[in-house]
């Protein structure tokens, strides 16, 4: 079927979905799960042939890897979707009830968004996260993962969709792209019409083409290009730790520290030391004249370091002269995604909350825990580094929107 | 000076504006009201060159009184920016403050959004209004208005910029574009790397032109076909009352009402009247072939009679069977922006108000009330009528986004 019929089934499902109460939407989940553990056979014959298919176009063995699926990792998919439906209902909460100057009582209401678009690379978990995110906050949803991994894709929406007739719901709530061509996928980012909001959920190509091609509106996700600064009144065991755990311990994740900046009046006493240990995990350090000076070993930074992500052992390291210029260096390169201050000094920590425009600002803690299960949130469907809608992590209350009802009893302007 | 040139300081400019206490944005904004008040006579000198401008180039006389300046007008201006000096500071605000699992401290706080791009038609007065929403907001703002208003437009900006320097803050922060040429405007509303946030005010060809030629986020405002549905179970007179008054009150804005849904229970009793009284008023009304069969003298409703905004004394009727057809309708031609339901009857209140996907759903009250001011926002920047980030009228609190501030000991992942 064509993306856009799809789309335009999926936003004709969307309003029954607004009506469903939350028992119902729960119960799809939790059959959903049930029927994906019960057709893992099913799933993973569908997965084998996928792999079969991309191992001979040549894929990497990490891309390979991240479309592969086995029992386990069915059933880590299952308990996700389980915990989605355990997780507080996001709709119907009432955000303002109060009477207006004419005397209308007012609430303002959650409901949901309509149709979400998610388009996502080869991840075949991905479906079934964000099938389940969006079916619990009552959006309808159009999948269109990597076709290499399509087959398994379909094989999961296969189980949702028989969880969704099983409990009297239309299956188009839960739609998945068919190997849309190009010109058919660019149509869809453009569909106003159908579809309320975009989330791509990958790597900052497929961001930037959703964003750059969308009339929909899109949220851009994920790029995270995280700074740490060590002030000159920092606890310097602390700032090792942080440091440590924030470049090593995931680097291949968005909220991994990519530049660290030491206060030039701690450079002498922190520098030398966080290089070596640093080195010894493996890092790769690109370093400014001045950090180059007090150590051996390190690479010449260029301009075009400061903004790069890595999202890997590799990373910029900056001495500067102040909190001031630290914030100057993050808002000119940074990606507005999470920073760290590490200090002891509340006039150095004030500034650096205030000044700078990023989600998730921390003070002497790890940039590591900008993620919607570290928040609380309980789940996750990506990290937005703009402003409008949501910001940092967001979960289900940000696949929502509100509206407002208003009680009259024959009110006139 | 070139529009993205203005850009680019109008973001450095938000920077400092981040950073600026109530206290101070407040004086700014009352000094500026003092110097539109003190400054009126070159103001009103360059209205009417303005003026003799768009006369000579054949404007129309309604559009000749929207951009006329009179005293009355810049004192009515003034008084709007002493209101918005005395609103609460929407910045800062706590919206949660609690310890996530690792021990750490969650605050999510109200930040600005940072620049704000104004595109709006000849009203000088518009001017004014978004600087002082703007600026009180945190926000620096570039203001586009129609070429035709430009001298009235910068002579209030003026007053503006002495404003912020008299106040020690950057000039930069509000910014009126001069004049820019089509492909100039058109690069500004691609400019992600400067702007943040579109807001078009004025007719649905201007959002419409922002919409899909813009890459900075827009929110689409003010397209209003909004309905009311006189339910088998209403009230008749009180639905008299609220149709005379969601029509005839003020029908050259978006809250009023465009069409009207009547249930066939109703249709004799209540349809004859009401076309009669609307007619007395001068109304203009296209029917249905029910509607028709009921009264003389209505037109032919065609199918693109129901998704028009006439914004004029011109309606359309239509007969319906159930609330079901009536909300059916409402999201088929509507533009979500608020609807009515004049009813009795607990059950259709409940289908209207929880299956329509609109920004304001009034119960026995008229349209007419979707307003930031009606809402006690004590002001409005514009009526959103999409899903993201805002719905229905904006205030202040919708010119912000938020961050999320987080304060450790050490805390690692």
């Amino acid at each position: 079927m064509n993306l856009i019929e799809q789309a335009r089934l999926a936003k004709k499902a969307s309003s029954s979905l607004r009506m469903l109460d939350s028992e119902t939407r729960n119960r799809v989940l939790l059959t959903f799960a049930d029927l994906l553990i019960r057709n893992s056979d099913e799933v993973i014959t569908a997965n084998r042939e996928d792999l079969t298919e991309a191992e001979n176009s040549g894929m990497s063995s990490a891309m390979l890897d991240r479309l592969m699926l086995n029992e386990a990792r069915i059933k880590a998919m299952a308990e996700g979707i389980r915990q989605v439906a355990s997780l507080e209902d996001p709709l119907g909460k009432v955000l303002e009830d109060r009477v207006i100057p004419s005397g209308i009582r007012l609430k303002k209401i959650t409901v949901p968004i309509g149709v979400i678009g998610i388009i996502f690379e080869s991840r075949p978990n991905v479906t079934a996260d964000c099938a389940a995110l969006c079916f619990k906050s009552g959006n309808a949803c159009v999948l269109k993962g990597g076709k290499e991994s399509y087959r398994s894709c379909k094989a999961i929406v296969d189980a949702m969709k028989e969880a969704l007739q099983s409990c009297g719901v239309s299956e188009d709530a839960v739609m998945l792209a068919e190997r849309p061509s190009h010109a058919e996928t660019a149509e869809f980012m453009k569909c106003r019409e159908y579809v309320d909001l975009l989330i791509p959920r990958g790597g900052r190509n497929l961001i930037r083409a959703v964003v750059e091609n969308a009339e929909v509106p899109a949220i851009e996700t994920g790029a995270g290009v995280c700074h740490v600064f060590v002030d000159a009144a920092a606890d310097l065991k602390m700032a090792e730790e942080i440091v440590i755990n924030a470049k090593c311990s995931r680097p291949s994740v968005c909220n991994a520290m990519e530049t660290l900046l030491v206060h030039e009046a701690a450079a002498k006493a922190f520098v030398p030391q966080i290089v070596s240990l640093l080195k010894e995990k493996g890092v790769i350090i690109y370093g400014d004249e001045k950090a180059r000076a007090l150590c051996d070993g390190l690479k010449e930074a260029e301009e075009a370091s400061w903004s790069t992500e890595y999202d890997d052992l590799i990373m910029n390291l900056k001495i500067v002269s102040s909190v001031q210029e630290a914030a100057e260096h993050i808002e000119t390169y940074g990606t507005h995604h999470s920073e760290a201050i590490i200090s002891e000094d509340d006039e150095s920590v004030r500034y650096f909350m205030e000044s700078i425009d990023s989600a998730c600002l921390y003070h002497n803690a790890s940039t590591r825990f900008t993620d919607g299960f570290e928040f609380g949130l309980g789940a996750e469907i990506g990290i937005s580094t703009q402003k409008l809608h949501a910001r940092g992590p967001m979960g289900l209350s940000e696949l929502t929107s509100y509206c407002y009802r208003l009680e009259g009893k024959g009110e006139t302007r």
